[in-house]
């Protein structure tokens, strides 16, 4: 874990939150275009995500890829384009290289030929890790507004 | 007010603007979280908040508390969940040590087992300040898309 | 265009990130005030738009501002405000000073005495540069979704 713990150390707050910003806007693109491997290649290798719609956590890479396959085909079938936007981030680096994040997340979702609106009104609690220089969700946590 | 300048002038841009994200996030995390007196606190001791809903500004951190517990109270009797989402920020140092932010700011409101939708969208004029190392609002302006 | 590649080369990543969000709050802010020259002019002497809505792109900052006076003249009788939110950037420096900056777009319209809704949800593909120390619109290309 020394290299892990270096990397963010060594940064500037301000270099720290640039790069969460640009990490979250890729890694909702490629869940957004349905690429699946790439979108869970952004977790760590036993990353999890543990979504306010699943009865269990979603553990590892090979989970994350069928989630992201069965949530494309679905949209696919009824037509919508969802986006994913992580806001108000609040970044917190931890003793230990981790790197804690809140933020208020926004899923727009679009019908082909229709309007826009806020499908979802969510909290995402992050646990980032650098791993080889790059940041990977370790563990994730979502609640939505308005259910249980 | 030297310490104050001096803070200000000390930080790169970059340092300043990330600043200020990480502020308004848990500046409002704490609003929509209804932590009345933290978020008071987030103000200056003499801090105003002139919201366009109220006839005269708010000024004081027990009136700025008030204010969010009867928020606080009325969201709870209709069963809404409120995020205010600072965006967008245009962000600006002055000379003497304040800097001025001009937002887009979404409210979201998401009644309890509903859908979310956009409730207001205002743009908000503030004047922060270091105080202690801290950001606060010394000054907050709103005003409301659509509405006088 | 040896000072558009040094500027951008010398930055920090941060300090860009900063810049380029600054930049887009301030562009925007022209764009939704009805500042018609103003906004044009942040977009580089032959700067081009291609607007999904637009038959053939809209080239050079006469063009550019003939659109924004049409744009408010329209908003104007029916009574709506617009705003435009370029939110989740993904900056990406080029080797020749340029800047690609993919976004996602969102557009919240309130018509007078009423309620806001997300307009439209799109994507933004930028290329800036930096000209004179200021970043400007070189090409922008926009999806909309949901639309052809």
């Amino acid at each position: 874990m020394t290299s892990v713990q270096e990397r963010a150390a060594e940064l500037t707050f301000a270099e720290l939150y640039a790069r969460v910003q640009q990490f979250y806007a890729r890694h909702m693109w490629l869940l957004d275009t349905g690429a699946a491997e790439e979108w869970a290649a952004t977790f760590s290798e036993d990353g999890v995500f543990a979504p306010p719609s699943a009865p269990e956590p979603i553990a590892g890479r090979a989970a994350l890829t069928a989630g992201v396959e069965e949530a494309k085909q679905r949209l696919s079938e009824i037509g919508e384009q969802h986006r994913h936007l992580l806001l108000s981030l609040d970044v917190v680096p931890r003793g230990d290289g981790g790197i804690d994040v809140r933020s208020y997340a926004q899923i727009i979702a679009t019908p082909r030929g229709g309007d826009p609106r806020v499908h979802l009104m969510c909290v995402t609690y992050d646990l980032l890790v650098f791993e080889d220089g790059e940041l990977r969700v370790k563990h994730r946590r979502v609640t939505r507004d308005g259910r249980p």
